[in-house]
C-alpha cells in the first residue's frame, strides 16, 4: 500500500482493521452518577497544579454505553458497540482563573475501542470492570425501576480487586446535572517516546468536542461511596469520601473531535 | 458442621457460600426475540423422540436479565444480579398429544449462578457470550429506541467462535408473543453417577414453575437470522433456517420451583 | 432422537454437545501449593460433621491445568483443554476413624467445563479467577525458573473482589507431598429438586478414582498467604492461617470415574 | 501536584498509577510459530510501500508471556505479569534496500498494559483472545511435553469470532529461528490528534531495542494453518497461507528502548 490512511493504527490499505475509526461518535448510556466530597487538599496528588486546584467535590460515572458511527454499523454487532466505564472526576478552580470545571485523573473502561477513542479525546483510560443496575420500565422486584425507593448498585474492579462500590436509592424526583454532566471536564494525555526511553509523556490537556446532547432528565436519590485500596490504583489519595448526591438517567451525545484544554 | 444445610453445593454451616439460594428467584429482562423456521424432519437430531415432534417452527431469544431474591440484595452488587443469555427453543407436538409447547435443546449463559439456577429448572445451559442491542429512551443515533425503523443486533459466541447472528429492523407496532413467551416450555436436564462411569445421564424432563409475570407488551420488527457451524454446538443440525417474526421488549417474571413435565 | 444418549447436558441425538463427555479426564498441570494452619475449632463451620472434624492443618492448590480425552482432541483447540483453578482442602480425622485425608470445602475454576466434570467428582466448584505465575526453563528475570530463589505469586477472585493472595520464593530443594497430592480428598456435592422448593440439596460425599499418576517432583519454598472477606465466599471462617510449607511442580493424573466416600 | 510525572497517563503525582511504567521490560515466554507462505502481490495490502515489499513470507507468533520490571513485583501479583498474544508478522524487502526484515500489521493481546506497550515500541495492538497448548516436563497424555509427535493448538479470537487456527505436530528435532525470531520486525504507530479530527494518524515506523536474550532452542514441527474472514480484521487480504515450517519454545527478552525504523 501507499501511505498509510488509517484513522489509527494497525495501518492497512482499506483502513477498515484500524482500532478507531474517524468521527463523529455517537454514544447513548445509562449513567448512574454519585456526587462526593472530599478533603480539597488531599486533590493535588491527582490534580495538576499546572490546570487548577481541587475544590474537594467531584462525582462518580457509572455508565453503560452503546456507541456507534454514522452509519450505525455497530449497533448491528454490539459487540463492538457497547461498553461499561467508570469516570471519576474531580472538580478544579481552574488556572488561569475562570469557570469551575472538571478534571478526570482516573477513568476505566472494558474494550479496547473505547480505550483508544478515550485517550484521543484526553480521558487516560485503562481496562476496569464495571457493574451498575440497570432501571427497566416494569413494576417488578428485579426491574429497579425509575421510581422512589427503587435501589441501584454501581462497583468497579480493577486487575481482580474491587476498587470501588455504590449504592443509590432513587428518591423519584427529577434533579440536576451532576459531574461531568454540569461542566467542561479535562483530562490528562500523552505518550512518551521510546526513542528516548528515559522521558517520561508530556502531559497535554484535552476536553472533547461534544454535540447533539440528548438529555430528558435525571432522577434523583441519595447514595454511598467507598474507594477501596489497591496496589497501583490511586483513589484513596483523596482520603475519606462522603457521598453528597447521586442521580441516574439516560443521556446521548455525540464527539466530533478534541479541543485543546 | 452438622449435615449441611445448604440450597446447592458448596455446603458451609452458614448456607451463604452455596452457589444457588432458594427460589424465589425474579428475573427483570430485555429482550430480543427471534422466530425461526426450519425443515421439521432435521427437529428430530434435537428433540427427543419421548417428549415430541418438532413442528419446524421456533425462536431464539437474546436476553439481558437483572436477577434478585426476595431481599434484592444482587441488585445493590450488580455483578451478582446481573447476565446474558441466548435460548434456542424448538416448538414440539407433544407425547403424549396435547397442546403445543417448546422444547429447548441448547441454552447459553454468561454467570455460574444463572448457570446452576437453570439446570435446576431443566435448563441445559452452558457459558456462551451473548451480546444484545438495548432500546434506550432516547431520540438518538446510538440508542435504538423503540420505535420503527431502530436496528437491533445480537450475537452468541461459545469457546471463542460466533454461533448465532442476528438483527432485527423494529416496526415500532404492538405484537404477540413468541417462542418460550407464548408456550409453556420444557428442557432435559440430568447428572450422570460417576461411581458408575459407563453409564451417562438420565434425561429428567422439567419446567419452571414461573408466577408474577409482568409483560407491558413487545414490539415487532423483521429479522435475519444465521447459525454458524461449531466443532462442538450442533445448531446447523436444524438446517437452514428463516427468520419469521421478530419482537423485543421488557419482562418480568418470578421462578418459585419447576414441574416434572 | 430416541432418548438421548449423551454423558451430560445438553442431549442431542449425537451426543456431541453434552458439556462434559465421558471419563477417562487426563489431566495435565502447573501447580502451586501452600500449606496452612488454621484453628481447629473453626473447621466445624466449613467441615460437615458426618465426615470428619478438622485438624487444623489445610493447603490451598493454585493450578494451571490442560485436559483431554483419549483422543487428544482438545489439545488442538486449547480453549477446550485449558483452565486455572484454585482449590481449598482441609484435612480431617474421619468418621468413622480411619486414615487422615482431606476435605474440599471452597474451589474455583473458570471454565464451565471444569466446572460440571468437578461436580460429578465431588468438587463444589464455582467459577472464580485464578492466576499463577509459572516458571519457565530459563534464567532470566521474567521466567520465574525451577531454582532457590525464585519468586511465584498466586491470586484468586471471585464475583470481581480478590479472595486469596500467596507468594512462594522457591527453595530449590525437592520436598513431600502437601494437601491433596498427599492423601485422598473428600468433596460434597447434591442438587436440590425444584419440584420440591423448600428442600435443599443433600450432600453426597464423593472422591476422585485417580490413575495414571505422573508426578516428578516437588520443589520446597517457603510462603506467604492470605484470605480476604468476601460477602460470599467464607474461607474468613477458619479465622487466621499461617503458610507453614510450599512447593511448586508439575503433575499428571487421570480421572476414570468416582467413589463413594 | 507539580506537572505531573508519570511515564505514561494516568497522570499522578506518584506516578504508581500509570497504565505503563518506564523501561526496561523483561519478558518470558511460551511460543508456538508457525512459518507461513502468501502470494506476495497481495503483501501490499498490508505492507506501507514506502517501508518495502512482501515477499510471501510470513510468520505467526502465539505466545504465553510473562513479563515484569526491573524488581519483579509483577511476578509476585502475576494478572499484572501474565497475557497472551498473537503475531502476525510479514517478510518485506526494505527500501531502501537492506536485510530482509519482518514487518507487523496485525497483533492481539489481552491486556492493557501490554496493549500500550506495544503501541510504544510500534507494535499496533488490539485486544483480542489467544489460546495455546502449553508443552509440560511431563509423560502424560494431557502435557504435550517437547517431544517427537506431541500435538499443539493455538487459536485467535477477535471480538467473539475465531480469526487463526492453528496446529504444530512436533518432530523433537532442533530447528532454526522463524519469524520475529529470527530478524528485525517493525511496526507502524502513530496518533491523529483530535483537535484537528479529519486528520488520521501518520505512521511512525518503529522496532524495539531488545537486549539480554536468551533463547535455549527451538523445537521444529510440522503445521496447519487457517486465517479465518472477520468483518473487521483483514488477515485475510493475504489470500490463501500455506504452514511451511513450525516451531515451540521459551524465550527470554528485555525491552529497553525502541529504535526508528
Amino acid at each position: 500500500m501507499a501511505t498509510p490512511q488509517s484513522f489509527t493504527p494497525p495501518f492497512t490499505s482499506s483502513g477498515r482493521s484500524a482500532l478507531v475509526q474517524a468521527p463523529p461518535w455517537h454514544y447513548a448510556g445509562w449513567l448512574v452518577n454519585v456526587a462526593f466530597e472530599f478533603d480539597a487538599e488531599r486533590g493535588a496528588a491527582l490534580v495538576p497544579a499546572e490546570l487548577g486546584v481541587a475544590t474537594g467535590k467531584g462525582c462518580v460515572h457509572f455508565a453503560d454505553w452503546q456507541s456507534c458511527g454514522d452509519d450505525g454499523r455497530e449497533l448491528l454487532d454490539p459487540v463492538y458497540a457497547q461498553y461499561r466505564e467508570t469516570i471519576v472526576v474531580l472538580e478544579i478552580e481552574p488556572k488561569p482563573a475562570g469557570d469551575t470545571r472538571f478534571y478526570c485523573p482516573l477513568i476505566y473502561v472494558d474494550q479496547d475501542i473505547s480505550l483508544l477513542r478515550g485517550w484521543l479525546q484526553g480521558w487516560p483510560k485503562k481496562i476496569g470492570q464495571t457493574w451498575l443496575t440497570r432501571s427497566m420500565p416494569l413494576i417488578h422486584p428485579a426491574a429497579a425501576p425509575i421510581a422512589a425507593g427503587s435501589r441501584l448498585g454501581a462497583s468497579l474492579s480493577v486487575k481482580e480487586r474491587r476498587l470501588v462500590d455504590a449504592s443509590v436509592t432513587l428518591s423519584g424526583e427529577q434533579t440536576g446535572r451532576l459531574g461531568f454532566l454540569s461542566a467542561p471536564t479535562v483530562g490528562a494525555i500523552g505518550w512518551p517516546d521510546l526513542t528516548q526511553p528515559g522521558i517520561g509523556a508530556v502531559p497535554r490537556y484535552l476536553r472533547a468536542d461534544i454535540i447533539d446532547r440528548v438529555e430528558p432528565g435525571w432522577t434523583g436519590g441519595r447514595a454511598t461511596l467507598q474507594f477501596h485500596d489497591h496496589p497501583v490504583e490511586e483513589l484513596v489519595l483523596l482520603g475519606p469520601v462522603q457521598a453528597t448526591d447521586a442521580s441516574a438517567g439516560w443521556m446521548g451525545i455525540t464527539v466530533r473531535g478534541a479541543f485543546a484544554a
